[in-house]
């Protein structure tokens, strides 16, 4: 039997004596992504719990907050098949009780925040200034509400993977991260919430970003390691093909800093626009 | 039997099986003041938890860190005295495992760290500037390894106990603050591990501070709301008498922003050296 929750101490009060919980954090509107996370966390704990909450703090300004799929009840009832044990539905006013409501906007008044390493800058955090800062926060948040004892995040958000893996470690959470694989279409297109935007044509075009790099992952593994020009080629053939790309770029999957040749574990991260649309997509290789 | 463990892997066994943990920290050299705070976690705890850590993150490059009073041994009598469970006295590198020495001296390479609310750069934070991110930081990584229901905080160290009620406020630690009251010598002065820097005529001294507070608080009673002279006043007594005034400034207690004659709960703060010792004091005021 699932339970909906969607107050802090009403969950608290039904974690109670659980002593084995594993925790998978999503924004809702559910994939098979989500889902295969859904079916790890129950090979690993008793007791599984999702939270669905669409986290302002990450989202930047002029980004779609507002437009994020909502879709509580199709995602309640795939959770359900899935034997997911609680879904923590919270609202903003749950999550950041101290927020206002003024003629500008809503305020969260999260003035206490998590300060992410520099890396939460670069890549995606380039172009989403505070983005990395927003996630670590409310995964700190939901990591003191839910204590888990083991943690699931989908490889397809590698930089955010990284940075909650910073989070743990750095800040002593006793919490066992675990690595969901990327789900993909036929076709290669990593799944997200955000495929949703795009028409069915767009979606064939949008495979392209995955072939991008699958090019730049053959090529490394036939010992071409001239990461720059692998990188311009594929965001010329992208941006010919009428992508506007953000970035694609061959990093150390360890440190996510640029690759050298000396790196034996890689990981091809990308990231570009198709219409309005962002997608992001990675490939790891070892070598 | 009370327990000195010094690894968090060691404390995390420990306290498997506790579910009414008491927790103070501490930077040791410890004084009546800690002792009164390890009474109210008896108090309040099946087993009492004090950490004895003195934390680089929280110290200025011009600060006092190498010079710190360390007295390990006497801090286990008296907390052995006093009933406290376990100790846990942490290495540097063992709360910081990521650190590196360098030519330059000890780098801890904490790159996931807290960000306070602005409220940290002001009193104290404004002459030791990252001073409560360190705190704030050091305090969550501890609330993490030891898993607390109550946690207990010295009402001197004022600002510091409003960040971490906050801390726990705004990152939903599941753990009750409780403040204990200042503990001071006959003369008025409040203990603190800094003290002991100051000889015999310097301590008599020092209690002018609290004196000082005194004479604020006892004008607001007498319903003097000028609270610009107020503090004026006695800056120019204690810099008169040889100290070097940082701050002496009274502030609506549940803000800690300049207060106004509308605010019934006041505290008073003040931090002056006296000689080369940086001492602080408060005082709370109902009205």
């Amino acid at each position: 039997m699932m339970q909906i929750i969607s107050t802090v101490a009403e969950l608290r009060l039904a974690l109670n004596n659980k002593s084995n919980t594993g925790f998978v954090p999503t924004m809702g509107n559910l994939h098979a992504g989500h889902i295969h996370l859904v079916n790890l966390a129950k090979q690993h704990s008793d007791c599984v719990v999702v939270s669905i909450f669409v986290n302002p703090l990450q989202f930047g300004v002029n980004e779609d907050l507002a437009n994020y799929p909502r879709t509580l009840e199709a995602d309640c009832e795939k959770l359900k098949a899935a034997g997911c044990d609680i879904v923590f539905t919270a609202t903003v006013r749950e999550m950041y009780p101290q927020m206002t409501q003024t003629a500008e906007g809503t305020q969260l008044n999260q003035s206490m925040t998590i300060q992410p390493p520099d890396i939460a800058n670069d890549l995606c955090g380039a172009s989403r200034p505070g983005h990395f800062a927003g996630v670590a926060t409310v995964v700190a948040k939901l990591f003191n509400i839910v204590h888990p004892q083991t943690a699931f995040f989908g490889k397809k958000d590698f930089q955010q993977l990284f940075i909650i893996r910073e989070l743990v470690k750095q800040l002593n959470y006793p919490i066992q991260i675990i690595a969901g694989e990327t789900v993909r279409e036929t076709s290669g297109l990593a799944l997200s919430s955000r495929n949703g935007y795009l028409s069915d044509a767009k979606k064939q075009q949008a495979a392209q970003l995955n072939q991008a790099l699958q090019t730049i992952a053959q090529a490394i593994q036939a010992q071409n390691f001239e990461f720059d020009s692998l990188e311009n080629a594929a965001k010329t053939k992208l941006n010919a093909a009428g992508w506007q790309v953000d970035y694609v770029t061959v990093r150390s999957a360890l440190s996510l800093l640029p690759a050298t040749p000396a790196d034996r574990h890689l990981v091809i991260l990308a990231a570009a626009k198709i219409g309005n649309t962002r997608l992001i997509d990675n490939i790891e290789l070892s070598l």
